[in-house]
């Protein structure tokens, strides 16, 4: 018994390029495509769509602009029913680096926004939308927000724009599963017409059962990454959510081949996933910037496994 | 807002004791024992007596026996409010093998069983109880119960024993939240008299979710380990149970200390967390031991990596 309007989005080299400064070699973003669209997923967002303003060409990789060409080279002869999304930061991004839809292989455009930047999401999501394009607005740190400013940019989406969704985005794995259920059921009250998505981070190891709550409750886009590759403690991984989801059409076997293959042998550069300075963050809900660092010294840095100080200094920088 | 009611067990030793034949270092079970004190968690399980019948004393280190004078040993000095247990399996230990409670440092006898040898369990559990100790029973593996099998036990339970707590093991990490959901409630209808308890496995990376979901509930008794340690996926982390549970007499900072100095460096020894083989037997609902026999192949090993084979071969032996 499943639901056929939920759709199943895979982001492994969006979030995940946040760990490596999306530098992942060509063939690993073939293989990662060819293997998602195989196993039945909606969408795939393959990057980011930001500007070259923004973030240096030198020092991110190819997934931080995705131009059209290393789109083309990342897709083509691999046949697939899947939308393909790119995300762009409403901060970080121009408006004027989207072709028109019918010159691009880009179907959706996906903004990332702070509540605060709420103005300049709907301007490049609605400049996406003149241009062909299906939009979402992500809206990051939900955490974090003003519960009126929060309300508030819901009822500009609203109004404004013609996005298909607007997700709950708990960028700091800070929520828990009744936490969900509150913001979903606001994100409902505001957008009539519009779907709710959820896009987790595994801080608390509550990616996965918050995605699955936010399905009881008609969440119908959820985002997922293989093995759950993705900023800091990763997001909702892909393999669960497709091993928990009854549509027939999901095969999960092109996804644990792919994990097998490409996924694994990424962390023996990249650390994603559990541990304690990003539990740490979740439960104190703060941005995993300085867990990050942390998990970043060296093995034989008394600093580095000193749990409890670390927990002591977030938690008096919270309290201040 | 917290529930006075509620009782959090740690469980690192026994059944971290799965990975490593419970061979410990004295000192580290001492680091253990003082900081799950230290934290204010509620009782504390230093392993198993199991018979040496059963398992021999050459192979398996003093964890699984936990013999008198090795729990003096460990304990010994070190100041404490929380309660000390030790496990016995239903049929691989002897009622024999307790001593009268005044002769021990036992407090609790929790014992682990199948549904089908509940008689032998309640046995266990009487004796203990007729000797001093508070007794619980801890039904294994209930994601295989067969449903009237499981009632009849709890019913027998109920009647026969005066165990203060009947726990739920999801000992392959297969249920989901609406599982627990179903079990607790019919513990609950079974057992008029007693606690309920949940002890869960993280293959799906629902050990700590499923947790919560039974905290909701109205179940007291939560097992947890540090940072999971525990059979296969392992279990629920206690630093997000004692992070996330509100009663001001845990303090997680030892939790966290213990963690980064004894916890983190077996991980090169053990293995033990979320992985795709284990991942596989909760979604297949099978017992993880041929995800164990993968994950210690040899990192060379092509088999390995081949999830996709492994979900087949474990599919097809479902099926049959």
């Amino acid at each position: 018994m499943y639901r056929p309007e939920i759709k199943v989005v895979d982001c492994t080299v969006r979030d995940g390029g946040l760990m490596n400064d999306s530098k992942f070699p060509l063939e690993t973003v073939q293989a990662i495509y060819r293997a998602v669209c195989a196993s039945g997923v909606d969408i795939i967002e393959l990057g980011y769509r930001n500007s070259k303003k923004h973030f240096d060409p030198e020092k991110f990789g190819a997934w931080r602009f995705c131009d059209e060409d290393m789109l083309r080279k990342a897709t083509d002869g691999i046949e697939s029913a899947a939308k393909l999304a790119v995300m762009m930061d409403a901060h970080k991004a121009e408006a004027e680096d989207i072709l028109p839809r019918e010159e691009s292989v880009v179907d959706i455009i996906r903004v990332a926004t702070y509540v605060k930047d709420i103005d300049k999401a709907i301007y490049i999501a609605n400049n996406a939308i003149e241009k062909g394009y299906d939009a979402a607005i992500n809206i990051m740190a939900v955490s974090h927000a003003i519960e009126r400013e929060l309300d508030e940019a819901l009822q500009q989406i609203e109004e404004e724009t013609k996005t298909f969704a607007v997700y709950i985005v708990d960028s700091f794995g800070a929520l828990y599963s009744e936490d969900i259920d509150y913001l979903v059921n606001k994100y409902q009250r505001f957008l009539k017409t519009k779907e709710v998505g959820i896009h987790c981070h595994n801080h608390q190891q509550l990616a996965y059962a918050n995605t699955i709550e936010a399905i009881i409750k008609n969440v119908n886009y959820l985002d997922g990454t293989l093995y759950g590759l993705g900023r800091a403690a990763g997001n909702c991984p892909l393999e669960l959510l497709v091993g928990f989801l009854k549509n027939p059409k999901f095969d999960i076997k092109p996804i644990l081949d792919v994990i097998g293959k490409y996924i694994i042998p990424m962390q023996k550069d990249i650390f994603w996933g559990y541990s304690i300075p990003y539990m740490i963050s979740g439960v104190l809900n703060v941005h995993p910037l300085e867990g990050m660092e942390m998990m970043s010294l060296a093995e034989h840095d008394p600093r580095k496994f000193d749990y409890a100080g670390f927990y002591e200094r977030l938690s008096s920088e919270v309290e201040i």
